[in-house]
């Protein structure tokens, strides 16, 4: 899954798409307002590894996106859409080039995490509480707070771009 | 940790070093020669994870390196020299740019991880067994085969550069 869009690309690219398409809440055109998910799920640190990721541009991160027991057993039985009580993490890090590795190998060509950076973000399945948003729960947190609802709009515009994959973009790396 | 320099830049930057450092099996030097690892630890894609990579050149890859249980409290708890028991495993995918990811962003920046690349690798610690090797061995699998010795004799030259961090190159990532 990639997130990538749903903070730092606000007013940008998306602007328009965001703008016409994003569940506002107390919009009064009948659909539900959007529910958003406002407290970290514990332990995520040690939850398991579906991929990596690098972004560059503006975020210019070095990603990883973990999964909890109920997401990696849908992700390895190729199971869509994911079940209720699905939480995917996307944690992310400074992209820094390695001066100690590259003196190793002689050559410059090695990037590792640096810092965290661009938040935690996380997609909860609560096909039912979240119906608004595709079944999904979006977060982004920075430095443990949540984000506000302008940028937690952001990000389920995106995301129904991935119909096929219940609108999840990351694949699992075997 | 970064084995980034076991076997692909065999026969190039390195090769000097390697020749003149790495203890061969066999030798009539006095040292112990090397053991190696040669069976993949059961269950290490379940591991937690340490950090993530991305290595430029011949290896071309983004990377996520896991840990067994001894290594991640190890890690976070800030012990060092790792206790024997420790595991620490390098996965690798070919580094590829999301086509998918860049649409929906507008915007070529978007590389993840494809199909599992450059082998797995991992490094076990056990101060005795290994005691020739830094208290390391060290381990390299292509589609589940061990490298032969000839791979495996380049790794703990480039590791030993690491001294202050008991010879692991990847440091935690928060």
């Amino acid at each position: 899954m990639r997130w990538i869009v749903c903070v730092l690309v606000e007013g940008v690219a998306l602007a328009g798409m965001v703008a016409s398409m994003a569940p506002a809440s107390g919009q009064a055109d009948g659909e539900a307002a959007p529910i958003f998910v406002t407290e970290i799920p514990p332990g995520y640190r040690d939850w398991r590894l579906i991929s990596v990721a690098h972004e560059e541009g503006d975020l210019n991160d070095l990603r990883a996106i973990l999964g909890n027991d109920v997401a990696i057993k849908a992700y390895r039985e190729g199971r869509l859409p994911f079940p209720d009580g699905t939480i995917i993490a996307r944690l992310a890090w400074s992209y820094d080039p390695s001066e100690e590795n590259n003196t190793v190998f002689g050559r410059p060509q090695s990037f590792v995490a640096g810092p965290p950076k661009n938040g935690v973000q996380f997609m909860v399945k609560d096909a039912k509480k979240y119906a608004a948003t595709g079944g999904w729960g979006f977060a982004h947190f920075n430095d443990g707070k949540p984000a506000d609802e302008a940028v937690l709009n952001t990000c389920f515009p995106c995301h129904q771009a991935i119909k096929d994959r219940d609108l999840v973009f990351t694949r699992y790396a075997p």
